[in-house]
């Protein structure tokens, strides 16, 4: 071992003895007499003095060490004259007696500080030193300590983790895969796992009882900015259950992750039906830290001559407490925030409730100071608080609505990142019609079990839109954080609910042909859920990109700039792949 | 949920409880006045017990349900008439009062019982029905019981478990990559790693000080009967440690691992040089279960006119205990399998010390008695032991005198399943010249440090074969279960490396460029080691198939014949991919 006591943990009752440390120069101060080094680890940091006047030999070659050099020390632990209380090694340091350099290195082209002065491309370039800066490695420790929490509380209760195949059957259905051309049966490809979806289904009909598994998929989507080509779930089945049971089970896991990794003690979590999540906030995963319901102004905003609330389907508003004084700009600003091409409202109309009782709204050419009033009462608001009401189809109105209760939440600093707000979303439709393609999709996967109440609708066309599924997710903050269903385990309904996807019985049994034979010999009624790993190590970490959470990612473009990956391979590789590159 | 209990915790201090369970239906009695039903889930098997005289109808019921039929019981818990002493739930039985049939099952292709009768292609085809046999099932629990133990103490120890990505940049040194066509770069490819080596020291580089990670692998071999072309590693890494750290470090986790799993506890496990494993064994992972150690007979075998042996590089023997009395036709055996391609031997002499204390061997014309038992002597026989000769070339002779002691050693059942004899084989050569493209390979892999006192022999190309590394595998019973090494973490040195494995600058650059920059910016001394998990679940298991320890394994095409993977994709899929196959 080249230490005897790592840099984070020497206190004052170790002074006295003689130690020896490794590590990283994090900072040299050159005061003459002395020269202090910061000398840093995973651990922590320690200060390693040299005396001039007693070495100077030794002090003079600690003074010529650069940044980030690896270096070993060994020396007698003393008590510091000028303590550092920020940090918990801060009342001893060395006094160095030899030192060793164990590796030289270049300057770093960044600050390895809490904050650095590298722009996001050259940190992720040099991944390995962006690494060695507190945030991000503090983010892989809490990323460690979040799976060892998950592993063992599952563990503890019967789960067991079981490994599922990563080079599997690639299914058309859903996302794109990515696919793994096999040498050994030319022409054929193994895809990679989306999710181990089918494998926790089988092993459910395994008897395996009680799975997880806290692992890789993939998928080859456009990537927006917080999406990876590969991440990570924690995916999870059960059998002989039901859905309050898969629900108590998993917020007893959340509660647990808090309780451990944040002290957070929470009561029973709230649900809410996909229903009236989007009614009430227009999203399937409302942001519950703050209020700001939508209220629905149909009944006082129609009748009154003003063309665009008579002819909507729905009028629909926020009130902003104490926002009343928001200036011209402010307003127009939150108009061209509904309007931009990600929102896509029409207009936004305002309603100030003045403090000294009086209302100026934009429309006051139709609402008399009565009309408006009412829109007040309706809403609840207080003098000083600003309505902003939007207007048109009503789904597509809500979600409007719901970007800009987001962006007031922002604006009047509601949405704090150490406050979590959990809650389950449940009663999703169990089918989504798609506009351009003119069918419906399964909202989550063709495996999910209708609510049986609704079971009966399956045999209806028209009232397909209204099936209710046994599906849920859990929303932290305005994030899906996880999800999952009671899984159809009858193959009678299965094969109803592959011909409602539009699969014919040939291409249901090419896709799925070895899950439906699976289900023949005996499926235990089953349910599961699985959490985005990096989304809530984000979450947990109160940021909002999860890269910062992830080790090595890849850019926007699917790259890692660090090791040039992807990149063109060898002929002979393709040939043995018997592939070609298309021209 | 579906039930009060598993079918595996009942015991007599629950009788008179009414409870609820669910399960499938391993076996059915019917007795006349009584059904008996063994209920059977992963926790275990309860009987459940039908009255003909009090409820017929349901007794009728019971009587019609099928093999692995999924049922739901309610009923009191009461103490059987005639115990079964071998189930922990022997001792009570289930006097059903309500039967749910949860679903039906069609015959299974196979028995589902410890011993099936269905063969491997179909066990593997059903591999869901297959888990339901205790043996697998119980592989699969103690899989995860393992995965657990390992975490737990790798984090303790202040290891970190940083998973690494799994779509990286291909390296065409060592075995052959599985390549991922990548859309949004067309014309470049991913590769899935053969394990994370260059992230792992990265993360040395970016000081998080002690890594693991138990991470699939992906090698696309031709397949062996025990190779997969996916796979499981402990993948673990330290920095500012010697060898001895390493060593101490997983010979503790080695050890823990016995005692939690198996209530078995060791010394110090012996280490071994490799040059010594080879001499006295003929192998770098001998199985030192049992003796017969290699004795060298140049001395005593040549210049007696016997050709063969006067002409041998090595004449080379083992001493078979008490296998005088072996036939004519069990030591033609053992010459037929010497001489089977695999081992290759030309032939095999034997001396017979006979229990009168003659001898008799096949080389009587050139050996007389006190020839025959200089040889007895040397090998420390005694009356009643076979000895073994082979000789040729001392390497080659050797590695075939280790496939016959085995085999002696497996027909003496000397190598018994359930005990263990590890070993730590350390000092491996750092290169292995290959013949076929005359040049040298790294044996480990191109980053394995030479020890530091055969250093300068990398300026002496003849002597390169003389170069040991700071690298030690981990035996036990005859196989392999870790290996590592010291890491280079010194910049010239690598390249130096590079450069005896016929690296130009450029191709070194190109391949592992990113890592050779990130040696530039304080690299600390590094050390690492990984064990195959497959492997040593399998050892722990006492079984020598790694398949029965994976859930869902491809046979040896790398197929999975369950869901029909490896297939043909979509057209539009290779289009999107811009690659085409060849015709």
């Amino acid at each position: 071992m080249y230490r005897t006591n790592t840099c984070g943990e020497l206190r004052l009752a170790n002074v006295g003895q003689t130690v020896t440390l490794a590590g990283w120069v994090q900072r040299s101060r050159d005061l003459g007499g002395m020269t202090f080094i910061d000398l840093r680890d995973r651990y922590g940091i320690t200060q390693l003095a040299f005396n001039m006047e007693t070495n100077a030999p030794l002090c003079e070659q600690a003074r010529k060490l650069g940044r980030e050099y690896v270096i070993q020390v060994t020396g007698k632990v003393i008590e510091r004259s000028s303590k550092n209380t920020k940090i918990p090694t801060g009342e001893i340091e060395i006094e160095v007696a030899e030192l060793t350099i164990l590796n030289e290195a270049k300057v770093p082209p960044f600050t390895i500080e809490d904050q650095s002065d590298g722009g996001d491309d050259i940190r992720m370039k040099y991944r390995y030193l962006d690494i060695r800066r507190n945030p991000v490695k503090n983010n892989l420790i809490m990323r460690h300590k979040m799976a060892m929490l998950v592993r063992n509380y599952l563990s503890d209760r019967d789960f067991l983790e079981i490994e599922t195949p990563m080079l599997i059957k690639s299914t058309p259905e859903g996302a794109r895969d990515f696919v793994v051309p096999s040498r050994m049966n030319p022409g054929e490809f193994y895809a990679l796992p989306q999710s181990p979806q089918q494998y926790k289904q089988l092993l459910m009909v395994a008897g395996m009882d009680r799975y997880f598994q806290i692992v890789r998929c993939f998928r080859d989507e456009d990537l927006r900015a917080d999406r990876q080509p590969e991440f990570t779930q924690i995916d999870c089945e059960m059998s002989f259950v039901e859905q309050e049971d898969v629900l108590n089970t998993f917020e007893g896991l959340l509660k647990h992750l808090f309780k451990e990794e944040k002290g957070m003690e929470f009561g029973a979590f709230p649900r809410m039906t996909w229903h009236d999540a989007m009614r009430r906030y227009g999203s399937d995963k409302p942001d519950i830290r703050f209020g700001m319901e939508f209220v629905e102004l149909n009944d006082v905003a129609k009748g009154h001559g003003f063309g665009l609330f008579d002819n909507a389907e729905l009028v629909v508003g926020i009130c902003a407490p104490g926002c009343a004084e928001y200036t011209r700009k402010q307003l127009d600003a939150l108009t061209d925030f509904v309007k931009r091409p990600q929102v896509g409202a029409g207009g936004m109309v305002y309603v100030k409730c003045n403090a000294d009782g009086t209302f100026k709204s934009s429309v006051d050419k139709f609402y008399d100071a009565e009309a408006l009033k009412a829109f007040a009462d309706k809403m609840g608001a207080k003098p000083g608080d600003l309505l902003l009401i939007l207007c048109g189809p009503a789904m597509k109105t809500r979600v409007q609505l719901c970007a800009l209760r987001l962006e007031m939440g922002n604006q009047l600093g509601l949405r704090k990142p150490d406050e979590y707000a959990p809650l389950w979303v449940i009663d999703f439709p169990l089918l989504e019609w798609d506009d351009e393609t003119q069918r419906y999709y399964a909202m989550h996967h063709p495996f999910t079990a209708p609510k049986p109440e609704d079971e009966a609708l399956l045999d209806n066309p028209s009232r397909w839109g209204d099936i209710r599924a046994n599906a849920y997710d859990i929303v932290m903050n305005g994030v899906e954080v996880g999800g999952g269903s009671i899984r159809i385990h009858d193959r009678t309904l299965q094969n109803k609910m592959f011909h409602t996807l539009g699969f014919t019985d040939e291409s249901a049994a090419a896709q799925f042909g070895f899950l439906m034979d699976a289900f023949t010999y005996g499926a235990p009624p089953h349910a599961g859920l699985a959490f985005g790993f990096d989304r809530l190590c984000s979450l947990f970490g109160g940021v909002e990109t999860i890269r910062d959470f992830i080790a090595f990612p890849k850019n926007n473009a699917g790259r890692d700039t660090m090791s040039g990956s992807p990149s063109p391979i060898a002929k002979e590789q393709l040939d043995e792949l018997k592939i070609e590159l298309k021209k």
